[in-house]
C-alpha cells in the first residue's frame, strides 16, 4: 500500500462530486480514478478533482492494482452488483446509502466481501459525524433523562421526471429507501437495536413508488420512533430526541453542525460543530483508517448496523406490499 | 338580560383563575359567582376577581336567576353532571375540554341542551384564537400548497400524585383526554372532517391511564396526522402544516401568538398576533356573542366538531382496550 490511500470513485454525479470535495481535504487521500458511462461526466469529473485515469467501465477500474479503495455512487438498485465486482478483486469499497435494496442484497455483498477478504461499509456519512456524536454521549449519560421518543422528518419535492430515479421502481425510487433511510438511522443511533412492531400509513406516486409516509415504531419497553417521509412534500428536516428531563433537537439531522439541548430548568444550550470541510470527509476518514487497521468492517457501523435498517425498511416495504421490480 | 353577561364560575381552580384573568378585559362580562366545594377556594376567587356571591354547591349556582353563563372547570369526569345542572336552568354552558369523557356523554349534554334551550360550548379556546384563524386563512388560500401532513407534539411531566387528576383513572386522567385533545384538534383545525383509519402505540402508567402514545391518523386522500403525547417527557409543544410548498411552524400550537411560515423559494415570514390578553378572552367573547344572538352553538365551535374529536378519542382508546372506570 502506498502512503496515500487511492480512492476510484464510480458513477461521479452530484453526491460523488460532494464526497469528492470532502476528500480535498485528507492529505492521506488521493483520487486516482473515476469510472462513469458516460465519458463527458468523467471527464469533467477527472478535470475537477485532477484524477489521472479515466475508465469508462466500472470493471476496468476495478481490476486497476493502483486502486486501494473504491467509492460508489450509482443507483440504488446497481449498487450490490457493482460493489460485488470491485470486492471480487478485493477492493475496499464504500457503497452509497442503502447499500443494497433489500438486506438480502447486503448479504450477497457481504459474503463476498468476507471470500474476498475485502472491507465493506455503507456510507451513511450522518454516523460518522462530530455533533451525532455529541449528542449521542449527551443521551448515553442521560443527561435528558430516559428517552422513550425519537422522531425525525425529511422531505422535499424529488425531481418531477418519471424516468430519473426518484420516481422509478426500476431505479429503486420512493421516499423510504432515499429519504426514510436517514430518519431511520437517526432513530437507530439513539436505540441501537432492532425495532419490534411497526405501524405506518402511506401512499404511491403515479409511477408506483412510495410518496409519503408516517411511520411509527417500537423499540421495547414503551421506546418509540416516528418517521416522517415524503418526495413531494415540503417537510422540515428536524429530528428531536426526547427523554423524561430535556429534549435535543437537530435541524437538518442528517448532517447537523448544531443542535439545541433543552434539560428541564435550564438554559437551552447549543451544540456546535463546524464540518472540517463538508461532512463527507470524516467517513472517508472512517474508511482509510479501516484500510490501513486492515479491519474488514467499520467497528463505528459494522455490517450489522446496515442490515439492521435493510430489514426495518424491508418489513415496512412488506406492510405495503411494495416490491421493486425482480425483486422476490 | 342585563347589559352585561353574568357568569357564574363552577370549580375555581388553575384554569379557572386563567378564564376568569381573561373575562378582565371584556367589559360587558362581569363574573357575578363562584362555587366550590371548597369554601376557602371560593372565597380566594371572590376576594381576587370581586365576586359577590360565592356558593357552596354548584346547584345553588345553577339556581341563581342573576347568572347568564357558567364556565365549567371541574375535572373532566365531572363535566356531564354539572353541565347538565346548569342545562336544566337554562344557562348558557362554556365547559372545560374534553367537554365529555366519550362521545355518549357530549349526546347527553347535547340533549340537555336542546329540551332546555340552552348554549352549550367546549372550551376549546384554541380554536378561537387570531393566529390560529390566520394560518386557517393561509392554509385554505393554498399559500402553502396543498397540505397532506399535520403534526402536533405535546408532552410534559404531569403531577405524579397517583391520586391527582392526571394519573386517577376515576377522574378520567391520562394524556389523550389531557393533552391529546390539543394535537388532535389542531389536525382536525386543519382537515375539518372525520378521521378514516387510526394507527397508534402507547403505554399506560402504574396507575392504569394512558402515559404516553404517538397516533397516526388518516383523513383520506393522502391526508396524514400525527400526534405525540405524554404525560412523562418533555415534548416540545410544536405544530407543524406541511403542504407542497411550504409549512406552516407553530410554537406552542394550542396558545400561538406567532406562526412560522416557510414557502418554498422564500424568505421565511412570522405571523404575530399578540393576545388582547392571555388567549381566554376569545372564547368568552364568541359565548357573550352567541348568548346575544340568542343562538344554541358557535359556528365557530358547533356541537358537532367537539363531537368529532370525542369520536376521535373514543376510537383511539377502543384501540388501546382503556376504558375509564363506569364507562360501558
Amino acid at each position: 500500500m502506498s502512503e496515500k490511500i487511492r480512492w476510484g470513485i464510480i458513477a461521479p454525479g452530484g453526491i460523488a462530486n460532494a464526497f469528492a470535495d470532502g476528500l480535498q481535504i485528507l492529505e492521506e487521500a488521493e483520487i486516482t480514478a473515476v469510472a462513469s458511462r458516460s465519458m463527458e461526466r468523467a471527464e469533467s469529473f477527472a478535470a475537477k478533482y485532477k484524477v489521472s485515469k479515466i475508465y469508462d467501465s466500472y470493471k476496468s477500474l476495478a481490476e486497476d492494482t493502483d486502486i486501494d479503495a473504491v467509492y460508489i455512487a450509482t443507483p440504488h438498485s446497481f449498487h450490490k452488483e457493482t460493489a460485488i465486482i470491485c470486492l471480487e478483486k478485493g477492493k475496499a469499497v464504500l457503497c452509497e446509502k442503502p447499500i443494497g435494496i433489500n438486506e438480502n442484497e447486503m448479504l450477497e455483498m457481504i459474503n463476498c466481501a468476507k471470500e474476498n477478504k475485502a472491507f465493506l461499509m455503507e456510507a451513511m456519512w450522518t454516523r460518522f459525524l462530530p455533533v451525532i456524536n455529541e449528542v449521542k454521549q449527551y443521551v448515553e449519560k442521560g443527561l435528558i433523562g430516559e428517552v422513550s421518543l425519537v422522531k425525525a422528518n425529511f422531505g422535499f419535492k424529488g425531481d418531477i421526471n418519471p424516468e430519473k430515479r426518484i420516481l422509478n421502481p426500476k431505479l429503486a425510487g420512493g421516499a423510504l429507501l432515499d429519504v426514510g433511510i436517514y430518519p431511520l438511522t437517526f432513530a437507530d443511533l439513539v436505540y441501537n437495536k432492532e425495532t419490534l412492531e411497526i405501524k405506518s400509513m402511506m401512499s404511491y406516486t403515479e409511477t408506483g413508488v412510495d410518496q409519503d409516509s408516517t411511520i411509527i415504531l417500537d423499540y421495547g419497553s414503551g421506546k418509540r420512533a416516528e418517521v416522517s417521509i415524503s418526495i413531494k412534500d415540503y417537510i422540515p428536516h428536524e429530528g428531536l430526541i426526547v427523554g423524561t428531563k430535556g429534549n435535543i433537537k437537530l435541524d437538518r439531522f442528517f448532517m447537523p453542525t448544531s443542535a439545541i439541548v433543552e434539560i428541564e430548568g435550564e438554559d437551552p444550550r447549543e451544540i456546535k460543530i463546524p464540518f472540517l470541510k463538508n461532512g463527507y470527509e470524516y467517513e472517508a476518514m472512517e474508511v482509510m483508517s479501516c484500510i490501513r487497521e486492515r479491519k474488514l468492517e467499520s467497528s463505528i457501523m459494522p455490517h450489522e448496523k446496515s442490515l439492521r435498517i435493510l430489514r426495518t425498511m424491508d418489513r415496512i416495504r412488506k406492510q405495503w406490499n411494495f416490491k421493486y421490480p425482480g425483486e422476490n
